[in-house]
């Protein structure tokens, strides 16, 4: 399919640079871009290949119009109308529904007659599935689970019993929600189970990536806000509260009760400890370890960055000698006092 | 299901004040308790909610019974007495017994008439499944499995060949035990894959998480202790072995031949590297770093908290400039001991 | 079946030092090794138990040869001597081939007559399988996907549509390769998808590990080369490039647009954020996080290793004084100085 360039600004509410009438196909990087392509710049570290791009227009901020050889879509969030536009050229294929014939739906459970059930997927008793729900390969809905209107399971997702989707949630394969949390009380070196009763509650508009687990409450339930987006390998344990558009990358751990707040983002591999409280609009730095509770919204930080292993190891050895160095500072005060003292007293 | 407060007193061997007789129907937290909870205090964090509770009863220790309004239980341990009323209180769903419809069983298998096998699911051939076992929908269970009574795999599980499991194993969705162990010899550049002959060994009681992966031994087992609780998210080398009542949370990862004792506890997003032994009674803080065999027993931390990202930058540099500090202070030592000769020298 | 050392000396072009015609027929650690035993020494932290070894003959290195007791094949690369003779005493057993009765395949699908389509396996549109090619029990082929001879998924791997593999690739239970990657723009708050529309290819002997991910690319594709290894719970970001024989440790997470060389190795826990560039030949220590292009072949690392609690304690207590510190050393040097320089005055 081909758009005019007129169109899309229009879309977008950016102010269009060029050759109104001229038609793109695709959406391409400023390198691969060819006639046909519309692009982008939304990263400054790309800023480089804007120059030579052969694509047929360009979406980018104000400030790169300058550079752009080629027709301009000038917006204020250019990676916002990249987004726009990229999901508006795409074909829409035609819905599934109804179920596929080695599918397994319990007597019990209530599937809307415009759902999608796919090949090997099981449902179990008491399930609710909604309007334009689709439900990809391999995927276990559980006893008692209710997945609201359009939301999406890719293939291979497990929704443990009782759990509650908002709708339009989107959860990529292998993902598993509502799984114990790791709650253990301990008889004298013995582990003894806690019974894992509460639920998890998904709000509207979530994303939930690939083999993310979210555990299901102890008594309370995990609840995930609306519009909130997790990467892959995300761990969320039980009793975790996460606000509305709080974004979180891969590999991160939040432990359990504790309390993200909205309009935030935390990065790859950091691990929260349980139990704490974070204001709204906090960010965190990838590979962090956060123990306390982040009271003030703003932005912090708690990793060494890499360096050679030669000046690593230095760096090592001079942390194991702080406390010495910290005596030996000490003492360079005390003999310096003490010989101002006795200056003073040759005085 | 309504439970006298003096019954679950003696469950626990608690001791009761109040009103013996009080019936209580379900189990709340503090702050979401009203007539007919029982509650519990077990978190020092949560001792604020204990003075407004709606609770009819609340599990305590002897030092917080002066602060509660209500009936209370008393106990040593009273983290272990919530666990134990709280699965007390839990209706026992009657057990499944026979095979889904959609399942398939291999001839070789051996499965005990009171095991159940869910929807979906495939067992080999020469597995063995022992009484009472549950295998719920899409779990995968190789050729040669053995699993002892009692054990119950949750959903997507998938248990490769020829590994053993104990009694009473509860494996979470996702989970992927005895997949090959990550033996690499390198040809002049290019990896040759190290066969993955040994198993995995898990004894009784043990629990395991969603999406937590364990390999097999490349010759020798990898070995996991009866009593052992394992997270979400974890990653157990091969050859690894875990000693009893040992507990790990979620997105640590034990590198190969690991030896790590009894009665430890590892917090989450650990890194452990591989052909180290620890001692018994380890305990490990969350996102901590391990890369020398810990021989004694003792708490063991080495990560550095979130702080505001100005004042982590700044903590950066001056890491950074440790070498140069160092030499400042000698440099200043060196002169203020000059300058104390020549004090000398002038007396 | 029983195999003459000369045999397997040959195979390996090893030194044999002993009975050539005696016969071994598995292998063992040097520990658990008895007669009829091969075993290897390939680490030094084993060399203790080598010369107490019961073991028929020891693969080793020139410069163990004199501790050993019995027999010798003595190599340069005991370690690659060791993995391919452990390859080549295993029995091979029967390929698979054609389609479990409880496999789906759709009608759009080509599959080669000698390929294994296994239980409960899903297999869509337009999926192109190989020859030989081996799909476990429960995995799930989306629309599109291409998977070249002799490559094998192991259990309830999922391919998301239109990925690509080459030949021998071997993936383990659960991994997840061609998932949307995280890609989200912000429109005031509110997170918007960026279709993600590039896609995965892997190239020949790639090994991938249980419940791994990898995320297709946004425009671009992800590429795994060929002779790549990654190993359990790995995050491979969209758009992501891993050159040749690289290898990747567990639990380790490479943010979105970062290219990785060729013959590098990466340990485990290892956080890598975006748009970074590597060179060929960089080896990063488990638990580090790099933050900047590694221009430089060579060895990195950035992460503290664990201590003592109290010992920590205090490490914790100094950094956070090192500004303290740097003043408190300034103003010595100040008042050093200004000592000297009154000196001279003095003088």
């Amino acid at each position: 399919m081909v758009f005019r360039l007129n169109e899309l600004a229009e879309l977008v509410g950016a102010q269009l640079h060029g050759d109104a009438s001229a038609e793109v196909s695709k959406v391409s990087t400023l390198q691969d871009a060819d006639q046909g392509s519309i692009s982008f710049l939304t990263n400054s570290k790309y800023r480089k290949y804007l120059k030579a791009t052969s694509a047929t227009a360009v979406i980018l901020g104000e400030e790169n119009l300058q550079d752009c050889p080629v027709n301009a879509l000038v917006c204020d969030n250019p990676h916002l109308a990249y987004a726009q536009i990229s999901a508006y050229m795409q074909p829409k294929p035609e819905p599934l529904t109804g179920r596929h014939e080695t599918a397994w739906v319990a007597d019990g459970a209530v599937v809307d007659v415009t759902a999608w059930i796919g090949p090997n997927v099981v449902i179990e008793d008491d399930a609710t599935i909604g309007p334009n729900v689709h439900i990809g390969p391999g995927c276990v809905v559980e006893a008692g689970v209710t997945i609201g209107a359009d939301s999406k399971l890719m293939a291979n997702v497990t929704l443990c019993h009782d759990i509650t989707l908002g709708e339009r949630v989107l959860i990529h394969p292998g993902a598993v929600i509502g799984s114990d949390g790791f709650g253990l009380a301990n008889d004298d070196g013995v582990w003894v189970k806690v019974p894992q009763l509460g639920s998890v509650l998904i709000g509207n508009d979530v994303e939930i990536g690939a083999n993310t687990t979210i555990d299901r409450g102890a008594l309370r339930d995990t609840v995930i806000a609306n519009g909130v987006k997790l990467d892959n390998l995300i761990q969320i344990a039980h009793n975790v509260e996460i606000g509305e558009n709080t974004a979180i990358a891969a590999c991160t751990g939040i432990a359990g009760s504790t309390r993200i707040g909205k309009n935030s983002t935390i990065g790859g591999g950091v691990v929260v400890v349980g139990h704490l409280e974070f204001a709204d609009s906090v960010h965190i730095s990838a590979d962090t370890l956060v123990t306390r509770s982040l009271k003030e919204p703003g932005y912090y930080s708690g990793n060494l960055p890499a360096a050679p292993n030669k000046e690593w190891r230095k760096t090592i050895a001079h942390i194991r000698r702080l406390d010495e160095m910290m005596h030996r500072l000490k003492e360079l005060e005390k003999k310096l006092a003490s010989q101002t003292d006795n200056d003073i007293d040759d005085a």
